[in-house]
């Protein structure tokens, strides 16, 4: 009877936990391809515009502020940190929908590549808010310089003109 | 001598910092209002996006990873926190040159109501940050209902259906 009822038990565990995963899974899924695209693209447009506040700011060291540049160095970083893989959806190699991307093809095959300028900008833009938490400016000026680079070895192999 | 020198000095001095002080306050008035609309956007779109992850990690806790909550949660805070109120820039409360917003108008007159919300949906978000830290899936799903709360009281009071 315990055995039995263990079975069953068990059966029912791991029905729930089967449930559980596609209920998961299919968040990721149900995405469109248009919402993916959309999303990514403006996730890279909130990252330039903070890129564009920092940018400012270093060339003009008398409107320098660490508390701004802080909060963008911040917002670059953890929008990168939040895992905008994920939204490289199958289907999204092209415009869909009326959402345009310029992203190349080969950012969906050259998985090493990608690997390897995905490290870069991560480990660039985590350094940009040490740089930023630090207040001086011209540890921000050449920190900003890296991601700058990072950012722009990105688009020349993986982004259209 | 000296005195025509210091007098000089300054004026040359005042004019710099008056060029740098132009240089600083046109990077953001040099921003295109339909660019203005577009950025604020972005920024609602990913961070819709991370509250969905977030979303679907606590409806589902078999799904619950702390560090991917976390990062969600950090990326919705920093996009908060890198001072989205000057994306409401004079002359985007409505539609231009084909971005479209669905701000209301009052969002641009009511500063002690704006001034409320943002406050409230600032201290939720940063607080959301804090219990993706404890790892405590509970304290994440208590914390997410307070969020979602105030993007709601934004958007009722603010934002046309």
């Amino acid at each position: 009877m315990k055995s039995k009822f263990s079975k069953n038990r068990f059966t029912q565990l791991a029905a729930f936990t089967v449930a559980l995963t596609i209920a998961g899974t299919a968040y990721a899924q149900m995405m469109k391809p248009e919402d993916a695209i959309k999303t990514r693209k403006a996730g890279y447009a909130f990252m330039a515009w903070n890129m564009g506040k920092i940018k400012s700011q270093v060339e003009a060291p008398q409107t320098y502020k660490k508390d701004d540049v802080l909060k963008a160095a911040q917002a670059i970083a953890a929008i990168n940190n939040s895992g905008m893989g994920a939204l490289y959806l199958p289907g999204t190699d092209k415009d869909v929908n009326g959402e345009k991307t310029r992203v190349k093809p080969e950012l969906f095959t050259d998985k090493e590549g990608v690997a390897k300028v995905a490290k870069a900008f991560s480990e660039a833009a985590n350094n940009l808010v040490v740089a930023a938490e630090s207040g001086n400016i011209d540890t921000v000026k050449t920190q900003f310089g890296q991601v700058g680079e990072q950012c722009k070895a990105c688009h020349d192999k993986y982004r259209k003109e």
